[in-house]
């Protein structure tokens, strides 16, 4: 069994990224991170994102707006942003109060600008399989750390635990198309699916993106299946300080001495996605300047 | 077994429409067919939409290029009847001259006017299981006759046999969602599925859009699954006048005594496309009228 190293794997890309930035003849890439409210998640996510967009040469701005915004507002100002030349890429962080229609937001940020990859166009695209697509950071996080470990994907049984538009259906999709990774048969399972165990136990590549603790078991795995663990869970541990400890949607102690690789939780797909976030602006920024 | 009778559902769907449209109080609704060069098929299928449409009360234009109009002329074209509100469907009849970027046209298309449902924006929110969404009309025709023929899709397997953009994926997207129907556990093969006879002999749904003339033969059937012949394939056969004769991507005569419910060929999804193109126009219409 060989464990996939999420963080290895993300710190890998984004010295490449360090790398691509500095030798690029252009004007600071640059990626604005907007914030509604305090959430302290929120707070932390942005600052962690900020950081790393710092720390590989990429411009980033914060604008913040209180929770008291109204739809039409932030409208308004994201369409400020989209107007904006200096500005390549924009991620409205979520969540949003709760009168604010999400998808609105995410539908009115330019495509162009879309890092995020929640713009409906973007997501046409990606079922398209247009190269210039944006796609969303935690199934793009998932290819890479499928494409970097050396999973084989051609032709082999590829199956989704989970049908959400974020990580299921994205990661199914991207897992079927035309290319490396790739060309994979996909089945995506879900809540309504009665046998979802000996579907499972199928998968030459299992990703398990279903949100409950601990749910895949030993008996549903395929010996010598890759497995992909997107989930991340709180369950209560009086044992640590905190009162409870992360665990992923994969039973993992029990899984892993059946498959040939695994990422851990935390440690995992997690990191995958601030990375994939970076690769997305730099990507945005070449786009809109011809680089 | 049961034979799926397109024809007739096709033209219950039509009927309905017809009444629907009769019962409306506003203008008239129109769609505008975008035609280039003088390709026989292409003016055979135009005009039969011309047909339905004039049927069900629908006033449908045609807008005729030749095929030497260049791509950026023919966008022009498109945004003028983008902007035309008297105008609330466009359809740009396949395939362009080789010249023209097809998906670029596609994308051209107002979203609220792409009763094609081919425009990258409409793919994503169908992916997003938007309702305002516009589906592409054969996957859309797919649904609907498993929904008027009573074929159960909660919980149960269904495998779709092609990936391609106008089909096969959105038919296993359409079948994935929440809502009925939908909610089936969906697997998708394709040209790199190595194992495609084994995969689909587990399906209960079985959906052939694979372009292969009589690919699914009775061993690759589950005793008692629905099947959806996708496929229209040109088989020579010199007892034919015109020296050849229609077969599916289903070997119907073995299949068909194993099956619930199957689709003939012809007769089956074809008449469902025109039928889900009306449906399109009509829901343009409503949401472009307030109606």
């Amino acid at each position: 069994m060989e464990l996939i190293d999420g963080n290895g794997i993300a710190r890998q890309v984004i010295e490449e990224l360090t790398e691509e930035v500095a030798s690029l003849d252009g004007p600071t890439p640059c990626v604005t991170f907007v914030r509604v409210g305090e959430d302290p998640a929120s707070v932390s996510y942005v600052n962690k994102k900020q950081k790393t967009a710092a720390e590989i040469g990429v411009e980033s701005r914060l604008e913040l707006f209180p929770e008291s915004i109204s739809q039409e507002e932030l409208i308004v100002e994201i369409d400020r942003l989209n107007a904006d030349p200096s500005n390549h890429g924009i991620l409205v962080q979520s969540p949003l109060p709760r009168h604010i229609d999400e998808t609105a937001i995410f539908n009115q940020v330019a495509v162009a600008k879309d890092v995020d990859g929640f713009n409906a166009t973007n997501v046409g695209r990606m079922c398209q399989e247009e190269e210039d697509a944006f796609v969303a950071c935690t199934p793009a996080g998932i290819l890479e750390l499928i494409k970097r470990s050396g999973v084989e994907t051609e032709g082999k049984r590829a199956v989704v635990l989970g049908r959400s538009l974020i990580v299921g259906k994205p990661a199914g999709l991207l897992l079927l198309r035309k290319g490396m990774p790739g060309n994979a048969t996909v089945t995506i399972c879900h809540s309504r699916t009665p046998d979802i165990a000996s579907i499972a136990s199928e998968a030459d590549i299992l990703v398990a993106a279903i949100g409950k603790p601990e749910f895949v078991t030993a008996e549903m795995i395929k010996p010598g299946a890759a497995v992909i663990d997107v989930g991340i869970n709180r369950v209560e541990d009086s044992s640590k300080k905190r009162g409870y400890r992360l665990v992923g949607d994969v039973a993992f102690d029990e899984v892993a001495p059946l498959v040939s690789k695994i990422t851990p939780v935390p440690g995992g797909v997690g990191p995958m996605t601030v990375a994939m976030l970076m690769r997305n602006t730099v990507k945005a920024y070449r786009l809109a300047e011809n680089l």
